[in-house]
Formats: structure tokens, C-alpha cells, sequence
């Protein structure tokens, strides 16, 4: 896992420093807390390549054990959140490789979704004009997302031959959408309108193209403000109870907020409630 | 297992008569087989207890067992549904627990809801003014919610410091209202109001305030005049094909339907149908 | 598994031909690799028999072999969709067998909703009019649901005394409109309007009853003229991933997808790109 020009830095105690690190194949950037990811070739409406799809895979992995991100914003640049895998970059590479080569390149972009799902900082998506292929899929592994009216959010992977089944989609647009919108998007590979994405439940909400940027980071700047170790337990228990019996499930929270409840930040809670005074969190 | 100052009375065959229970930290009452189960401590907006959280999870448990009830309509006293843990009597005193005590405190809480998802009588909650924390996972954990307007339902966890992560809200709210907007609720603990709530599919309807109440005890009335056996089932299965895959869940109700078949309601709703007349069921 | 009048045709490969099979319990026939299945005892409102259930089963799992139907619209004959199980020729039967007769029937039942998950081909259904019972249940296992305004869909399994675990309904329904919606139909039988369908996800869309058809069938078409493999592949994995992990349900889509690549479809979609031309896909 190497970082150029930036790598992350290491800490006493395996926490790592992300602040400082410079991303080479999107803009990354870290204030108050709170990540700004932009994929930013807004010319192509900002296309992975197989060099950012693997630094995207290893940047999430390293923030599983940053101490000083506690939110993300995922977005892009020029009015367009992503339009997925490159033809030219991608699709046509892959043509030519063999299984082992397909795999391994199916593999490489489910990681990154792994990652997303695994990093303890909740990931706020904001979705403004392209979101499609690869690009809807970013959105859908993060954790709250906001977009546009104008927005058109595609999985469309079958209008080049494909599945729907691409980097965990037939898993998590059901549980968000429901199964049978789930399966309309994903046999179709239609555009999803910003009020469709709201209604349905994709969307958190929608806002003014000129706004959401600044919301999204709000929101984060939010989430970045509280008990950010109780937000990694909350991510990490949505995960982990996706496929439990309800009954396996209300114990493994029982021992999640056990674990919660020994935190300062819970301490702090009740004693600026008995002082009558706002909570200060410090994620610990 | 005791009850202060009502006790179930055991009847023969493992079944159990709970209609004169007289609860301690609650009001209960039986009318027509439809139990009406009030937290009621109106100038608080009806917190939970250690003792009240106790008392539920033995009485839902005890329902399992009770002849005489065949649904219950969970609800609040004075316009509020339920303000969830009290900060002075239940927050406080975790802050001095050692990590077995704390894990007795979330495994007692976790006991009750899955008591309330084992009984097989439906519990229809009806919400109007405050639902909070452990308040809204009751009403969550209920079969059908019944609302109001101006109810405000709010997974508030995080705002003590604690996961989102209580009682089950990570495994039950994602699949009631989806993963998205489950997530925005346990992450921020935002209020969801009524019409959000609607919306959204926590609510099967919205009330008047001063109509909720009967609203609720009339859709309770109408599944205990009906096939009572068959809604346990009903209810069972929904738990037990919770995460089987699909194949499975249809094997299962396969059988469950078989048993159903055997039941005197069948064959009476049969009857009453060539008879052009309208079942009485028992429940049998 | 015995076809009369109709059989499939065997061909090379351990392909059949589907094309001119007669059915005899409802009409059958395939046009521009699109089948559309009438359900058409329009007098009766399209009830189902244990003939026709048996024939539904044996025909869905035929058409896991055949090559030459691509997409399934499901119907009914007369401004209706289907009453569900006869009262008089199933209801009345049912109510004379003994316990391995009441399972052999719910399994048969079941496993015409296993046929309809198990064959790669999308159903289409198209729903106007009375949807109630085993009715519901067939519009509930297909894939894509078109409705009308005024069409009535009921779970009405309650009605005649028995569970709402129906072939599978307490598996799929909480998928397509939340745990609580399906809750509220399941344990009360109550019609779902099509307004409300539309509303929940269980309709993708709602069609004036005249266009209803049309729409259905254009909507089959698009899919049977696409990337049919493909979407063979996206069906089967979103049976297969229902209770997988989300890790687990990621490397599943890896090894799908990467099945796919290997496709010419995925190839002509490539060149095709490339020459700026409309792909012309063959499910190959």
C-alpha cells in the first residue's frame, strides 16, 4: 500500500494522521475533521481509472485507522459526481484480459466498496448531475446522501452488456430502495431523477445545486462534532447485523453499547446534562 | 419472574390468564381480548425505569403464554408516547456501573424487545407527542405504529454519546423505513415527524390526537376478532424468515401454512363461505 | 413433468425450445422472445386451480432451459389479474386432507414461487383489477410489477383463517414496501390500492387499464432485446445474495460480474461504444 506524493503518517498507538495526505488521482483534503474527497476530472465528468479505483481502496483502508478524520465527503467536481468506469480507460482494457485478469479486476473495485463499508467514519455522498456506473455505486456504499433535482443517478451496467450485479449493488440498493425499484434500476439501467431518489429513499435530501456541497460538509462537520467512537459503532453494527436473526442481533448491540457506554463521551453527555450545558465529544 | 401487586394466573395447559394482571409501574387492562398497555408517568412524558423496563419484559414475556389476550395496543399517557431511558434514574446510574453491570443494563433492554417480537399476540403502538430513544425502539419494535402529526420520533442515542446501536434499531429500522434514512436517524438522532414517519413507512397511518387512541384499539380489535392463531404465525414467521434466503423462508411457510390448514378457524371461514355468511373465529 | 397439449421441445445443448407450447390451464405464447401468460377464466376473475398451479410450476421451471423466451409478462384475461385459489376447487378440497396432503399442496404452491426466482428470465407482471391471495403472491414473485389505479392487491390469507406466510409472502413483501406496510397487509388481508402500490414500491408504475399491456409488454421487450444473459445473472444474484453479508455478498458480484465480462455481449457493448452504434446484444 504506498501513497504518492502523500503517504500516511504513523502514530504511537496504530493510529495514523491522514490530514496531511495528498491524493494523486482526486483531491482529498481534511478541515476540522471532516474529508473532502473530490474525484476531479469534471472534463469527463469525473471517470474512475484503475489507478484511482486503487488509490480510492487504499485511502478508505487507511482511514479505518486514522485518528483525525471523522467524516467524509465523497464528491465532484464541475456539477457532476461521477460517471463511473472510463470506456476508453477501463472497458476497453478489460475486454482483453483474461479470467484471472477480470477477476482480479472485480475484486479491485468490491474492496473498495469493503473499504467503504469498513472505515468507521460515516461517509456522506453529495450527488449533483452524473452519478452513474461505478459513480452510482460510490454513492450507494456511502453511508447518507445528498443530491440534486437535476441529478441522474444510473446503474448502468447492463447498457454495456453487464449485470447489475457490480460491487455489492443487488446487496445494498434493495435495502435502501426496496427490492422492486432495486430491480427496475438494475435490469434497466435507467436514470434515477433527483425526486425519484428522494422519494424512494436514496437520497437524505435533496438541495439547490449551489447548496449541497456546503450541506453535505455541514452534516459531516455535525456528525465530526459528536461521539465519533459511538458514529464507528454505529456504522460498524449496521454492517454486521445486515444478514442476522433479529434475536443475534439485539445481543450483539447489547455488547456494542456496553462497549459505548464505557466511553468519556458518554460521561461527558450525562454530566453537561446535569449542568444544563451543551456536550463537548471528543470521540473517546 | 414475579408480578407485584397482579400475578398471571396459571390455567391448565401451559396456558396462562393475564386479564386481571395488575401492573406496578404501568396501567394495563384487558377489554374483549385486547390488551391496552399505558406507561404512564404523564409529568415526565412516561420515561423508562429499571423497574418499568423489568416489568415489560416480563409481561411480554408472560403474554406468550396468556389465553385471554390477542393483542395489545401499546401507548402513553397525557399526549406523549414515551421519552425513553430517564436521564436521573436509568443515565446516571449507568455511568457508575462496572462493564458486567452495563451489559446487564443493554441485555435486559435488548430481552425486552425481543419478548415484545416472541409474543405471538400483534402489538399496535400509538405514538403521539414525544417517542424518544428507548421510547421509539417500543414503538419499533411493535408490529404496527399508529401515529400523529405532531409526534416527533427520534432514535436520540447519539446525543448521550452512545451507538445508534440499542435495543436492535440497527437490524429493525433499516428494514421499516431503509437503510438510508435509518442511518441519517441512528447517526444524528434527528426527530422524524409524523408526516416523515408516514411517508417513510414507520407509520401505517396518521390520527387525529384525540382519534388515535380508539383508532389503534380498533385495529387491535379487528385482529382479535379474527383468525388468532394464524396471526401468531403470521407473526412468528415474519421474525423467523427474518435472514433465511428465499428458498428456505417458502419451505418454512409451507409447513407453518400446513398447520394453519389444521386449525377449526380454517375450516369455519370455509363454512361460513358456502354459507354466504361472515367466520366467527376462535382463535382454534 | 408432463405438458398436454403442449410439451417443450428438447434441443442440442440442454436447451429447450419453448415457443410452441400450448398451455392448457391459461394461454401461452411467445413473440420476439417475449412470453406473455394469461391467466383466463375472466368469468371467475382468473382463480387458480391445483391444474393450473401445477402447470405454472412445471412451465416457470421449463423455462430455466429455454432459449427462445427471454422476458415473461404475467396477466390476466378480462380486467383482472387473479382471485387466487379457488374457494370452491381448493379452498373446500383443503379442508378434507389430511396433514401430508395439506403440505404437499402448500409446497406445490411454494415451489411455483421458487420456479418463478429460479428461472432467468424477468417477469413482468402486469396487475389490473382484483390481485387477492395466491393472486397477489404471483405479482409479489415477479420481478417488475405494472398496476393500475384501480387495481386491488390483497394478502388476503387471513380471511379465509389462515397465516400470512404464503409462499413465501413474510420473506418477499417487507423487501418490496417495508416491514411495516407488510405487517399491516399480512395480519388484516386488506386491499392495497394501486395508488398506495405505486406509492410503497410494490408497483414500479401505474398504467390507464387500456395501456397496461402494452406497457408491460414494452417493457418485457427492451429487456429481451438487451443483454439477456446478463440479466439472467442479475436475477440470480439478487435470489442469491437475500441473506448474504455484504462482504460476502461483494465477492459473489465480483465472480458474477467477472462471468459476464467474458460474454460477447459485453464485447459488442464495447465496440459498438467505440463505433458510436447501438449495440445489438444476442444473450451470448
Amino acid at each position: 500500500m504506498r501513497y504518492l506524493p502523500g503517504e500516511p503518517q504513523q502514530l504511537p498507538g496504530n493510529r495514523t494522521s491522514l490530514a496531511g495526505y495528498q491524493a494523486s488521482h482526486f483531491l482529498f483534503e481534511v478541515s476540522d475533521g471532516v474529508a473532502t474527497l473530490t474525484l476531479d476530472r469534471p472534463e469527463r465528468k469525473n471517470p474512475l481509472t484503475f489507478e484511482s479505483y486503487a488509490e480510492l481502496r487504499d485511502l478508505f483502508r487507511a482511514l479505518a485507522y486514522a485518528d483525525d478524520v471523522k467524516a467524509v465527503v465523497l464528491t465532484g467536481a464541475g456539477e457532476n459526481f461521477c460517471s463511473g468506469g472510463d470506456v476508453h480507460d477501463i472497458i476497453g482494457p478489460l475486454t482483453r484480459l483474461d479470467m484471472p485478469g477480470m477477476l482480479a479486476f472485480t475484486r479491485m473495485t468490491g474492496d473498495l466498496v469493503k473499504a467503504m463499508r469498513h472505515c468507521p467514519q460515516p461517509i456522506i455522498a453529495a450527488v449533483d448531475g452524473v452519478c452513474a456506473g461505478a459513480g452510482a455505486i460510490l454513492a450507494l456504499a456511502s453511508d447518507i446522501r445528498l443530491g440534486t433535482a437535476r441529478s441522474k443517478t444510473a446503474f448502468l451496467f447492463t447498457r454495456v452488456g453487464l449485470a447489475g450485479a457490480d460491487m455489492g449493488a443487488c446487496a445494498l440498493l434493495p435495502r435502501v430502495i426496496g427490492q422492486g425499484r432495486a430491480a427496475e434500476l438494475l435490469y434497466t439501467g435507467r436514470s434515477m431523477s433527483g425526486a425519484e431518489a428522494e422519494r424512494w429513499g436514496f437520497f437524505n435530501s435533496v438541495q439547490e445545486p449551489e447548496a449541497l456541497l456546503a450541506a453535505a460538509r455541514g452534516f459531516a462537520q455535525g456528525l465530526a462534532d459528536g461521539p465519533t467512537f459511538a458514529h464507528g459503532m454505529t456504522k460498524k453494527m449496521l454492517q454486521q447485523e445486515w444478514n442476522m436473526g433479529v434475536d443475534q442481533a439485539i445481543e450483539a448491540e447489547a455488547q456494542a453499547q456496553a462497549i459505548c457506554m464505557a466511553t468519556n463521551d458518554f460521561h461527558r453527555a450525562y454530566h453537561a446534562f446535569v449542568a444544563k450545558q451543551k456536550p463537548q465529544f471528543e470521540g473517546d
